[in-house]
């Protein structure tokens, strides 16, 4: 377990106490703060790592609703994949920054670089945003690669925020991987081809919100993520983990229709969040509705603590 | 091996023809093409994919190598893993977009954007060459995700560039996988970690330089890339791939050491390249040194085959 578990964590970064900072700021202006955590996990394979396990996700989800939560009021610490979608930035992921600038004519050298509004749509808008939520210091960025990074991280995080008790929400869309390779398991040096075919044997990583709802972070409104392939299985998954972990909502989604469904479940209640073909044309996103949906009621949740 | 063997490819891509146009074109103008292959592949295990295996690279050496090779002439098709490094844009990959962009002061509305040229360095030079790359129709991007992508269009890429002959050079710097699952042993749906933890059993990958050098491209000049962490087995097994495949040259290096020092391999030769502290610090890349090595013996290479 020794690879796996938080408590063997050597270091605590620079990062944390910003965090705590972050937290304490925010909480005491009457702010409401959120975790997200956004992006897959890397699994190593070996040591000195050339192979390792990833899980499926461009940190979509979560760097949208970064944005969404901004926009309703809310500070962000984004805890995500190094190279993850990027709140506002993400809008423009797909356009090669060197495809979207233009010299200045006429000057030879020293003239302004100037950008191609067409190849990157609104970017007026989504600048001045941007700017904004940087100026205001609603929005942390703390980046993990590997699964160890992101448990450490996590319960770094979870331990800053529970200081404002239950202003703090955790927003756990990252895909972090169920399985790993304990360090005392692990070979030191690359697999070799030469050795045959690969037989690889992997355990389970511990679930941390059990700790996170019980120990770290107890007043916060909590809300997990389950994806599956296979929806006929999905709500029975969803309440048994709002069974074992004792948190308040499961967001489940299909990987298939993600970006136009989910069902928000929690103990007594499930609601669909669909998106009509009209406001898919209209780049309406469904996280807009996930937010605006939990944001209610994590106000309830807040008024029931007091 | 359904999954992995090239000729069970259905349907080929609109992008083959292209390589091919783009080969024919760029050999009766005289020019050399090379291909370099860039990036990890990713290697599924589950049909409909939530998770996957990985190597480890961000492309850095293939796209950096991309732009040596075009100062120096070349017209270059590349092969990479989509969202990997790519050239003249890597410069820049560090950088939030967003963070590098101002609006133009003192107008309300359709004002300019420009860039900040402190946080993008040497963005006018740098653009201006890639301009120019791109106006010269002298870079041909091809994208792959999978392992099983990779392998159909490196084949197509081969078959298009054998009508160049000894023009063509091969520049395999590509993390592909040794392992893979063959379609018929993948379960459909994600791993349920429920069912406690995970054994994963994979193939030998059917190695695509001996069909590439025998069958595809027999008259192309061949560089294998060969990575390992542990340097005391580095040259034998550089030493066998030369043996086993019967091409021209393997580019030997160590992860903790890659960036600053490379062993080119020939069955006759072995010639250190070497970084000094002095080139490091005045950020010369290795990569400078590999292309010029290289093209000097793909020079040679042509000339013997006269």
């Amino acid at each position: 377990m020794a690879h796996c578990d938080p408590s063997a964590s050597k270091a605590v970064d620079g990062g944390l106490s910003e965090e705590f900072a972050f937290a304490e700021h925010h909480g005491s202006a009457g702010r409401r703060v959120v975790l997200i955590t956004s992006g897959g996990t890397k699994v190593p394979l070996e040591s000195r790592t050339v192979r390792f396990l990833d899980n499926f996700s461009s940190g979509r989800r979560g760097a949208s609703s970064a944005e969404y939560f901004l926009d309703s009021g809310y500070a962000v610490i984004f805890l995500h994949r190094h190279r993850s979608l990027y709140p506002y930035t993400r809008l423009y992921t797909g356009v090669n920054l060197l495809d979207s600038l233009q010299l200045e004519t006429g000057k030879e050298d020293a003239g302004q670089i100037l950008v191609d509004q067409n190849a990157l749509p609104n970017i007026a808008k989504v600048l001045k945003r941007y700017q904004a939520v940087k100026a205001a210091g609603l929005l942390l960025p703390v980046e993990f690669n590997t699964l160890s990074e992101y448990l450490h991280l996590l319960k770094a995080a979870a331990q800053a925020l529970s200081s404002i008790g239950s202003k703090a929400m955790f927003y756990l869309a990252a895909a972090v991987s169920d399985f790993y390779i304990p360090a005392y398991e692990m070979p030191e040096h690359k697999i070799q081809s030469s050795n045959g075919p690969l037989q690889i044997s992997m355990k389970m990583v511990p679930k941390m919100l059990s700790p996170l709802v019980k120990d770290w972070a107890p007043k916060a409104f909590v809300i997990s993520f389950k994806l599956e392939t296979d929806p006929s299985i999905l709500l029975e998954r969803a309440w048994r983990a709002l069974e074992t972990y004792n948190h308040q909502t499961v967001v489940a989604n299909v990987l298939d229709t993600r970006r136009g469904y989910v069902v928000v479940v929690t103990k007594d209640t499930q609601q669909e969040l669909v998106l009509t073909d009209e406001e898919v044309q209209k780049e309406v996103e469904i996280e807009d509705r996930i937010v605006s949906n939990l944001t209610e009621a994590h106000s309830e949740f807040m008024s029931r603590q007091v």
